[in-house]
């Protein structure tokens, strides 16, 4: 059939042959092809022919162990004839990356023996994770973390058996895996999370295996900048190797089929020195990865020599490998005649019909008989002593190095007593003061008396953010170019500890790379952008819950997000910057791991960073705004109310000793001035009317205590929000996130939240409360007619004056552009 | 004081020099400072000195236009000296790129002219929003769309008055703005939303501003590459111009601070041909980027030629440009000592404190008249005849090319009656069928149909999501290289019309721009990784909800998400991949844009994509499990309850003509299985029981009516839920999602809803059920307690039965890593 767009194109019905191989598109099969003979970019054979055998032998080892993982629960080192029996009857994993990734880290290995480094390993592919765990069993570390996988044929049984069964461990390289800070089921973060670990571990070398599905995700793709922000005098190195597995699920991947021109000049402008080692000849492909890795570890520690003892300060173009190996190199090339080796039928289990297929039976048996396991273990089931030799030993075994089990190495941060930093409230509700600016005082101390043991994180909004005082300290780190004009304001610095790239993706994986092994920060970012960030900040709360129940993993410290630049304060950003959603986010995450705070002024918000930064294993996510604020708190009573987490405010409060005729009740900054105001308000026009004000800080209070395990017990909740009074809560977020904490409590039908509601338009911060409901004069208004029953008419005047007030304010915020001065400039008048 | 890290270094103290002048860190400045000469890579200058000469005054009149946006709300075009009072109190928007963009778009439209080019333009930075609508306003569109604010002097004051301020306009390219297809609030999207622009749109350009910012997001890096994905014979093309503005708000960009070797090989490798024009001299870069985007044109139009007329299959090496212009170009290079112009002071509001400060003001005025406005507009305020020649015509004007108001060249999707693919279903509940191959079949018919209107996206899991019967009628678009391996079931072709990149920003912003410019698509993923676009969704959610109050806006296709893979059954892919809480961030936006819909069998699926396939200006999301499945509806009692959304089951109910006591509900596919599987354990075995089964499909019919235009009505609810018998609810999703639709309803103190709740361990279905409630004997077990009132002592047999029952499938599970064979293969008895 023609169509409109072929015939506007002069092309016809057909169009151009839907197989192109008359075209450009064919023209570079040499290069795309992982068997068109082995090319390396370093010509080194340093190999010899003894040590071309053992670690031919080595890589057969873990290869055997792969396809063990996957498919057998008995009869582990086929010492009987394969039998059906033997085969697990549900057969999970992946099989496609196991080699590449299995042949790199064994190369390595060799490396950090040699030159004895310190090293650990990332794998971007995750799913690959047989080719790392097998390793990790032959080096001894798997049977010393977990001693009855013990090095022996009922370990390896067990140690078969346990992958991808229930009650077992999962198919990729989570926290149950020694050695990992990485699982890589979510792709894209495998190069920021290397570098946030190699970040003031000048040691260290991170070698980061990248997929090259992996790699078209945003994230990654923009991670390879990471380059520009890493110090060669004070950070570590990362080494990536970017696998050109060539496909993923069911597709060709984008990196493996652009020319390797292409690739080369985009690993380059990416700031790396690209090195190829492409083919799938075993021995070749031996002698061409240790020449190649060997010269990768020379350049680094070349370019380390020279920052660290000639003190030169530059940006090293850091070496990388191109790995272009088959997909699910070493299994059979064809299977029924098709292509599995080479292919993404290898992506997963290669012979998924071996249960009711003789044939694929049988190429099981025969293909893992071909690497020969009765030459590879002993008779007590133990990798034979001549390959159990080439692995470094102890801490030096990647998998065993400390800063993957980051609580291990973890200091507490040095923390000058916050107090110091008060702000002096003497009449509650009366100082205008910036809580974000104070808080920034405190952290340049923090930044000051922690030089190699936090970093502040931040997409280009530490300053906006009004954290600026960090700069009297330190710098952001910078390795780009310099230009005379960043004297003027810049604060650039390569040894800046301010880390700012216009990626969440990045500072985020940072951070997390950076906690996990062993150090601490914080992130600060607009408010509306984190969602940016939801899934890694997802799995980053699932990294954590899971570790939770592994026995031998330490505790790390807090993943700690201050959002800033808030929804009620958006002003001309308007509609696309109003999101306060991130919350509802976290809330899903385990009660066990997330935390959120919004301290309603500024010596709240110092208490509460000071518990954050304090705290591990939690997600915290702190919402303060940035602007001027009116201060309720001295810092005494800060601290005992972020504490308690909620509470009554006495002063702002006039139901001493009776019960309240209502409760105005606030959780977040804005929204509690405007409850505040509403009460000064009710409280001046219907003096008679008793209110309770409360305060949230810690927002899980409100969750039923079983659920969460900062939630209320049912009296303590009915002790602050009575059970049969009305309630007007004004909430910071989307109202509803209050009552699904609360829909159990009693009197949760008296609850009346006001919060952010999804509507389109340009807003002044007053236009915005407004048109939610969350204003002052809204609140005071919704509270009367919550209180019908009790005023009968006797609201109506004081309800006529607030609407009027309303409508008086919004007319001149239209007119001027202004909000009026009441409004911004208001105090608590008791 | 020293420093662990820094000791272990080698490293003294003090570290390298905080100002590395004296490194390699600046020995590029040449390159990356816009101050050091004109630097373009072609050489041309086409520019006639008349031509030159019109088009730096039309350039100057933008600019002042920018500036009245930013500070004017009176005497608009300056014929009374300037006075406080015309000053905007309150100062807001972007200065930074404005130059940079309007000098872009003004040499686009030239071109645009002479070669009758159909093209739009998309702003990255949305941020420079004025440097475009003053454009669009001197081109005539912005007055033909908002005829108040119409060519004169009082159409000028509104034009500049309503520019961020209180019930105006937004500071970015927002939904009001005519021409524009996205905003850039966000960032991020710019070149993912062209190419879906562009695709099967042969003859339209979308000139496609970068900025530098925006190009260091993860979404943007990896969309470079959608060039491997665009056909030049049926598709149109993209001609990027990364705009090296060469700051961000505090921070230099790191595009602009590499060296341009990186920089050419960077975007090389991209498999981009990069035009460098370089320079802040007016003269000389009028010259330089006329003769460049001549060029691009060129290149750009000898491509399509080769492939439409000669039939060449191939991916060229697109055009694109590397802009290097000063940040806030135009300005005031220094203001008070501090620089301004080519720093990043100029983002925002260049001269913050006009207000007070008389220095201030009067550079403003000066600056202001330095365009000579007397010069520039008519007596009556309308720019003189001579440069209102210079852009083209009616529709030919980029702002008006009626792509970017898609709905008014949005044709109907040509669908086939969906019944002819329906299941036969005979008995309900004891058939089993693949409901989301059956709807890949009608997919397969839909592309068929539509074959330059509708697009199948998905980041790599079409196949794996059961959807590949449309490979009969298609294959998946692939521009890279090809291999022989390709024809063993790659299904790839430069022709194809599923879209499988592993991004899922990049295939979600290629479906955004291809329905906001007036077509139809579908993206299905995996459920948990959609949270990966959070954030987009939210952006794209809001932008609909403000076309929707612009009247001139036509409605567009709504944005269709299949969410699959889900969180129960993911099986080995474990923690990772459980995260069913999308549902909860689409809840949050506004009621009139967003719809959720979890279909309970495949004919239920096959009647809620026909309704969201014909619906607009809706993001609809859909959940549905990819695996065999039970089937419960024919076809017409499909459609009458998806019709409904939701309804009770009078086949699985035995509470006819009385009322029931208990009340099983479900939502989601996996989920309603098992609440009949416990249905029929209770009717089984305590058949005094009255039970009613309630399915609901169409989540948003638990809200109150007066919050969602969907919701039920009281009485509606009542009807189906009572408002006094217990409410057994099992859910797909987080359990308080239910919550927080229903807790105002009438007895929602009775209703106990399962769902998914995070607890990290590697899981079968079944046992994943049974660890969260959601399984058949969980679900019986609550039920019984839910009546204990009813049932006294009746229950216990029955409970104990179920309870053991779960131990032992357990057990089975644990021992077999399978499921027991009733809990896959159970169907409904009755």
């Amino acid at each position: 059939m023609a169509t409109k767009g072929a015939e506007d194109a002069g092309v016809n019905d057909t169009g151009p042959s839907e197989v192109p191989h008359d075209t450009t598109l064919t023209a570079g099969q040499d290069e795309w092809s992982a068997y068109s003979g082995t090319r390396s970019t370093v010509k080194d054979k340093p190999l010899s022919s003894d040590e071309l055998d053992k670690l031919t032998r080595y890589f057969h080892a873990t290869l055997y162990l792969c396809l063990g993982m996957l498919y057998l629960k008995e009869n582990p080192l086929l010492r009987e004839p394969l039998k059906r029996e033997h085969i697990k009857p549900r057969l999970l994993g992946h099989w496609g990356s196991d080699a590449g990734q299995s042949f790199t880290y064994i190369h390595f290995s060799r490396m950090v023996k040699k030159y004895d480094l310190d090293a650990f390993v990332i794998s971007g592919p995750g799913h690959g994770a047989p080719g790392l765990i097998s390793n990790f069993y032959l080096e001894g570390v798997y049977s010393e973390t977990y001693p009855n996988k013990s090095e022996d044929v009922e370990g390896l049984q067990r140690f078969f058996k346990q992958f991808s069964f229930p009650g077992g461990i999962g198919s990729h390289m989570t926290p149950e895996t020694p050695g990992s800070i990485h699982e890589g089921g979510e792709l894209g973060y495998s190069i920021s999370h290397a570098f946030g670990a190699v970040f003031d571990h000048p040691k260290t070398i991170a070698l980061t295996i990248v997929g090259d599905g992996e790699a078209e995700t945003g994230p990654l793709a923009t991670s390879w900048h990471s380059n520009k922000f890493l110090n060669p005098a004070t950070d570590g190195a990362v080494l990536p190797v970017l696998h050109l597995n060539g496909y993923k699920i069911n597709n060709p991947t984008v990196l493996a089929r652009i020319s390797e021109d292409e690739l080369i000049k985009l690993m380059q402008g990416y700031g790396w020195t690209p090195y190829i080692v492409a083919g799938s000849n075993l021995e070749e492909m031996h002698q061409a990865m240790a020449g190649t890795v060997e010269k990768c570890v020379q350049e680094i520690l070349h370019y380390q020599k020279e920052a660290r003892e000639d003190g030169k300060v530059y940006r090293p173009r850091w070496p990388m490998i191109i790995l272009r190996s088959p997909k699910g190199w070493t299994a059979p090339r064809k299977v029924e005649d098709h292509y599995l080796e080479g292919f993404f039928r290898a992506h997963q289990i290669p012979l998924p019909k071996v249960h009711a297929d003789d044939e694929q039976f049988k190429i099981l048996e025969a293909w893992m008989r071909s690497y020969k396991p009765d030459q590879l273990f002993t008779e007590e089931g133990k990798l034979i002593p001549e390959l159990r030799e080439l692995p470094p030993k102890g801490n030096k075994r990647m998998s065993a190095n400390p800063i993957t089990n980051g609580g291990t190495i973890r200091k507490p941060l040095k923390l000058e007593d916050f107090r110091k930093w008060a702000i002096k409230v003497t009449n509650p509700g009366t100082l205008m003061a910036p809580s974000m600016n104070t808080f920034g005082e405190w952290m340049a101390d923090i930044m000051k008396r922690n030089p190699t043991n936090f970093r502040l994180m931040g997409p280009d909004e530490t300053e906006s953010n009004k954290l600026s005082a960090v700069y009297a300290v330190t710098k952001k780190v910078w390795m780009g170019g310099y230009l005379p004009e960043d004297e003027d304001g810049g604060n650039l610095a390569p040894q800046g500890r301010v880390m700012e790239m216009l990626s969440e993706h990045t500072v985020e994986g940072w951070l997390e790379g950076y906690t996990l092994s062993g150090r601490h920060g914080l992130l600060n970012s607009y408010e509306p952008f984190i969602h940016i960030i939801d899934s890694m900040v997802n799995q980053h709360a699932k990294w954590l819950e899971k570790c939770a129940e592994v026995s031998w993993r330490q505790q790390v410290s807090s993943l700690n997000i201050l959002l800033t630049s808030t929804v009620w304060r958006q002003d001309h950003n308007g509609f696309t910057h109003q999101d306060p959603g991130f919350l509802d986010v976290v809330a899903n995450k385990s009660p066990e791991v997330v935390r959120i705070y919004l301290p309603p002024d500024g010596n709240c918000l110092l208490s509460v960073m000071d518990h954050c930064f304090r705290s591990t294993n939690y997600v915290n996510t702190i919402v303060a705004d940035k602007q001027l604020h009116l201060q309720f708190l001295p810092m005494d009573d800060a601290i005992a109310h972020c504490t308690k987490g909620l509470g009554i405010w006495p002063w702002a409060s006039n139901d001493a000793g009776a019960e309240p005729d209502l409760v105005m009740a606030s959780c977040g900054d804005v929204v509690t001035q405007e409850a505040l105001a509403a009460t000064a308000l009710l409280r001046q026009h219907l003096p008679e009317l008793k209110i309770r004000f409360v305060n949230v800080v810690d927002l899980f209070k409100l969750m039923p205590h079983k659920y969460h395990p900062h939630g209320c017990t049912a009296d303590e909740y009915a002790a602050v929000f009575t059970s049969d009074r009305p309630v007007v809560f004004n909430f910071h977020s989307y109202p509803w996130l209050v009552h699904r904490l609360t829909y159990q409590r009693a009197g949760q039908q008296l609850m009346h939240v006001r919060g952010y509601r999804e509507k389109g338009n340009i807003d002044t911060p007053l236009e915005l409360a407004i048109r939610n409901g969350t204003d002052r004069f809204g609140l005071a208004v919704l509270a009367i007619d919550c209180l019908k029953g009790v005023l009968g008419n006797r609201g109506s005047a004081a309800r006529e004056r607030f609407e009027k007030e309303k409508m008086e304010s919004m007319a001149y915020a239209y007119e001027t552009g202004l909000d009026p001065e009441d409004f911004t400039g208001w105090t608590w008048p008791f």
